[in-house]
C-alpha cells in the first residue's frame, strides 16, 4: 500500500515514520511507498524497507494538494498544521494552512477519485485537538458536548472536522480526526503551541536546564504521550471506520491531571534538584489560550474502539525517557 | 444607519425587508440606506423613506463581497445561501454559495475594518440552520448539544458558525448565527429545500389545489412561521450581542409538531376538503435529508433573550392567511 504523511518532519510526524518504518505493514498490508512531506524535507525513517520519497512541499501553496495526492496514496495521515500559538497571532497564515490547505488536500483527492471512475477512495486520519472544545465545561466532557473553540486554531480543527464528516459521508474518502489531547512530554526545542509548558516543565529540568511555568498549579491538563499519539494514528489506520457511523471525531483517551501532579511526578523521578529549575513567571497570552481548553473527557467512544493510552504522569515521564531523553553534558 | 441584507429577494430576505421599510429604523436609530442583493434584482420594498439600493450581484462571484461591503454597513443580514436539497445535489454550489461566498463577506468586513482603522466593525445576523444538527439525537435537544450534521447544507452552515464565532471574538465584527426552525407555512411556488412539503400541504389545500405528502405523518418538526422568522432577524439587529458571550449561535425559538398535528389543524382551518387534497406519495430522498433533522429543542437560552414564535400550527396557520394567502380564483 501507499502511504502519504503531511507534516512528517514534525516531532508526530517523524515518530509517526519511524513506527511506520519498524513496522512495515498497517493491518497486515505491507508498506511499498511512503511519501513524506513538510515544509522543510523530512529525514528518510531509518531501516525502511519500503521506497521512500523525501519532499519539502508547502500545503500552502495552491499546486501541492494536487501533488501530493497524484500517486493516488491508499492512507493519507494529515498532520500538516499551524500551531495554536501561531494561529492566534497570524491569523491569515492559520486559516490558510488549517483551513484552505486541508480542504485543497480533500478536493484533490475529490477529483483523483472521480479520475479513477470511483474506484479511489483512500482513507485520510487527520490530527484534531481537544482545542475543538471551549468553556464553560461540564465536569466531564463526554462525545455528545457541544464544539464550541475559543480559539482560532480551535475553530480551525473544529471545521476541518466537519468537512471531514460531510466528505466521508458523501464517500470521498474514509476519515477520521483524532482529538489529541496535549501531547507530553514533546522532546526537543520549544515550537510555538501555547501548551508547550506542560513539556518544557519536566523536558528541560530533566536536563538540568531552567524552564518557565507560566500559568498556575492548579491548571488542569488532558495529556498523553507522544507515543500515545502515534499510537492512536496507526490504530485509526488498521480499524474499521465504518464503526464510527457518521460522527468521524473521536476524543482520544488520555488522563486528567494538574500541573502540580506533574510536578510532583518530575520530583518522584527526578529529584528535588529537578523540581527547584521549575520557575514560576506568569505569561497571560499563553495562559489565556490553554485556559479555554479542558482538562477532563469522557474518551468511552474511543477506548471501547481500542484507542489506548497511558494512566499516570509517572508512566508519561518514563516513555519520554526511554523515547527521547537527551541526558546533561555534565 | 446602512444596512445590507443579501439573498433580498428571497422568501425571508422579502419580508424582512418590508418590515425594515414598515418600521424605518433598528433600536430607535433611523435607516438612512439599505442595501438589498441577490441573484435577482430584489424589488424594493413599498413605502421606505430610506434610499434603497437594490442590486443582482451573484455572492459566488469573487468581486461581490467588496462590492456589498464597500458602503460599510452597519448592519449586515446575511441570508444568500444554496438550500438543503441543492446543496445535497450540487456539492460544489453548496461548498462555493454557502461557505466560500460567506467567508469572502467576512473578509471583506476584516479589510474595510483594517482600512478605517479598526473603527468600522458591523453587527452581522446570519441564517442558520437546526440542520446543524444531526441525529442520534436525546428527546430534547439543548445548547450545549453537538452539532453533527447530516446533510452538506448543514455542515455549511455549522461551519460558518464557527466562522462566526471566531471573527466576532476576535472583534471583526459582532456577530450572531439564528438556527431558524423549519420555516412554514411559505408562500408563493416551492423552493428546492428538502423541507418545503411540510409547507406544501398545508398552502396548496388552502387554494384548493392538491399537495404531495413523501413522508410519515409522524414526521417531527420544530416550526415557526415567516413572520416569526423575520422577527428573529429584527430583534438579533436591536439586541445587545456582547449577551452572547463567546458562544454566536442560537436556536431559535419554535414548537414541536408533527405532519399528522399539521393536517388536524388544516382540518380545523381549512375543513377536510383541504385535507383530502393531501396525496400520499413517499420521496425517499426528501425523507431521508428531513428524517435527520431534530423535532423537539430547548431554546430557553433564545427564549431569555427575547426572541418568541409561535405556539401552536393553528396560529401558523392563521398568520399565513393574514400574511401571505392568496384565495382559489373559483
Amino acid at each position: 500500500m501507499r502511504i502519504l504523511v503531511t507534516g512528517a518532519a514534525g516531532m508526530i510526524g517523524r515518530k509517526l515514520c519511524v513506527r511506520l518504518a519498524a513496522d512495515g505493514a498497517i493491518a497486515g498490508r505491507p508498506i511499498e511507498t511512503a511519501h513524506l512531506v513538510d515544509v522543510v524535507v523530512p529525514a528518510p525513517p531509518a531501516g525502511a524497507r519500503f521506497t521512500t520519497l523525501c519532499e519539502a512541499l508547502d500545503v500552502a501553496a495552491p499546486s501541492t494538494a494536487a501533488k501530493a495526492i497524484a500517486a493516488r496514496p491508499d492512507v493519507v495521515f494529515h498532520l500538516a498544521a499551524v500551531v495554536s500559538g501561531e494561529a492566534e497571532s497570524d491569523f491569515d497564515k492559520g486559516y490558510a494552512v488549517n483551513l484552505d490547505a486541508t480542504r485543497r488536500l480533500f478536493e484533490a483527492i475529490r477529483r483523483e477519485r472521480e479520475r479513477s471512475g470511483g474506484a479511489y477512495r483512500p482513507r485520510l486520519i487527520y490530527a484534531s485537538s481537544i482545542a475543538v472544545f471551549g468553556a464553560p465545561f461540564p465536569e466531564t466532557i463526554d462525545d455528545d458536548f457541544l464544539v464550541a473553540p475559543l480559539t482560532s486554531y480551535g475553530a480551525q480543527k473544529a471545521i476541518v472536522e466537519l468537512l471531514i464528516a460531510d466528505y466521508s459521508r458523501r464517500a470521498v474518502f474514509d476519515g477520521i480526526a483524532l482529538r489529541l489531547p496535549t501531547v507530553v512530554v514533546r522532546p526537543g526545542p520549544a515550537n510555538r503551541a501555547a501548551s508547550g509548558f506542560f513539556s518544557s516543565i519536566i523536558r528541560e529540568p530533566l536536563s538540568g536546564r531552567e524552564a518557565i511555568l507560566p500559568t498556575p498549579e492548579t491548571m488542569q491538563l488532558w495529556c498523553a504521550s507522544p507515543r500515545a499519539a502515534v499510537g492512536f494514528f496507526l490504530h485509526a489506520a488498521a480499524l474499521d471506520l465504518g464503526r464510527l457511523g457518521p460522527r468521524r471525531s473521536l476524543t482520544m483517551p488520555g488522563f486528567s491531571t494538574t500541573v502540580g501532579e506533574q510536578i510532583e511526578a518530575l520530583r518522584r523521578i527526578g529529584g528535588d534538584a529537578a523540581v527547584r529549575l521549575i520557575r514560576r513567571q506568569a505569561d497571560e497570552s499563553s495562559a489565556a489560550i490553554v485556559s479555554g481548553w479542558p482538562g477532563r473527557f469522557d474518551a468511552r467512544r474511543a477506548q471501547a474502539l481500542g484507542f489506548a493510552a497511558e494512566s499516570s504522569f509517572d508512566e508519561i515521564i518514563r516513555v519520554y525517557l526511554e523515547d527521547d531523553h537527551v541526558p546533561a553534558v555534565a
